[in-house]
């Protein structure tokens, strides 16, 4: 990963109020994989009180969608065409750690996958999986 | 659909605290279909500023459970087991109309599905779509 | 629908060599619709003697794709890029009826859905539903 | 893995007739991992001579369904509830291989993803990946 490439990242990614919101940062990034961490905040759960399965996805979903932008060239953007997640355990504790993956990059479609944990007091739980395409755009 | 069954939604709807930090409101509930609306608010934008998938998921599953809901007894909650959305087009607009359906009911798995609407200036074009099971479980 | 759309995709449909295996033929075409019949077939069941979900993946599919078809150029071939099926009821009966549908057009990118029937003596239930994306390559 | 559980993964897999139609084998079985291989017969394949995405579908699932199944008590079957495949390559070559895994085991759902390669002259090529859930059920 050169800067440029990380600088754009990061550019994008700040450009997401959604993710403020969420108080969502990126945690790491090389080329094809993306991790995304996020507190569970108060405003981010469920009616059990466990995080919002809204913010699972969140996270998931863009980490999945950056890694595909690292491979891409530096005038492309990518935007998510589908992706599916498996809700595997509550999101319970203080914080979710998204790592978005690529399986195949292409030049039309991006095959990704991302893993969501938990981390309770530590320690970490997977708690879903997501598995999509996206879609290289012009910036 | 019966005032007890229909405050039963309300109120877990209520207790969710991600749906009032979208801004988001049930619209409408009967047997087997439930409509949420939300805004697209300046914190819940993606990079191009569009509404963000985040919130298009959020809203799109959630009308998808509640949906499953009207049918399960009233000891019973859902959660979301698997969905997966085709993201059609950008979210534009001022706010997303999401209507939730199941389309089998039962009670260990219930199918459902979702779209999601976006409403600028009183057109609405559709967004996106989704495909997911809900699974009961004891309150 | 213009008999040379209709054609092609009859052409396309006969070289399929898996549709003959399976026993399937195609039913009806219109613009945004293809129906795709097929016998539950001695050699094309699951371990409990009904349908085996590759037949009604396998139509279910077809059906979805041939719709997407319907509306492309006539220079053009579509391939899956990726679906969903979501496996409702056992696919009981004699035979099994795929309806395929275009959900969003694109020259990218087609969103189609697909809902399969298991038909018993004259009775349909409605056993699996598909939602995918369909994705135009040059013949 | 016991000879037992092994041994109901076989009995199950011979009473799918699709699985002889398609000329599948059980390649390998241990505790949460299943791969399942079949040659791309002349009756298996799509429009443009490659192997039916119905084919890679069929040992895919069957992959991960029989990967859940090491894990369930003797007295259970597992069925597909639903399963979403993202197809990344041609099935290009002589032979399909599938493995299927266990991401998290459930006495209600058990969510699994699956792999399949394209074998051509010796060299695998990743052809699809699936996500799905298994609902275990009675014999």
């Amino acid at each position: 990963m050169d800067t440029t490439s990380s600088d754009r990242i990061h550019t994008s990614f700040n450009a997401q109020s959604m993710m403020a919101t969420l108080g969502a940062e990126i945690d790491h990034i090389e080329e094809g994989l993306v991790r995304i961490t996020a507190p569970i905040l108060e405003g981010a759960k469920q009616q059990q009180g466990f995080g919002h399965a809204g913010l699972t996805f969140s996270i998931g979903d863009s980490a999945a969608g950056y890694a595909a932008l690292t491979v891409m060239p530096l005038d492309m953007e990518v935007v998510t065409a589908e992706i599916k997640i498996n809700l595997i355990a509550p999101a319970r504790g203080q914080r979710l750690i998204a790592t978005g993956r690529i399986i195949k990059p292409g030049k039309r479609l991006c095959v990704v996958t991302s893993e969501v944990h938990a981390d309770q007091d530590g320690q970490q739980t997977l708690i879903a999986i997501l598995q999509g395409t996206m879609v290289p755009v012009p910036r």
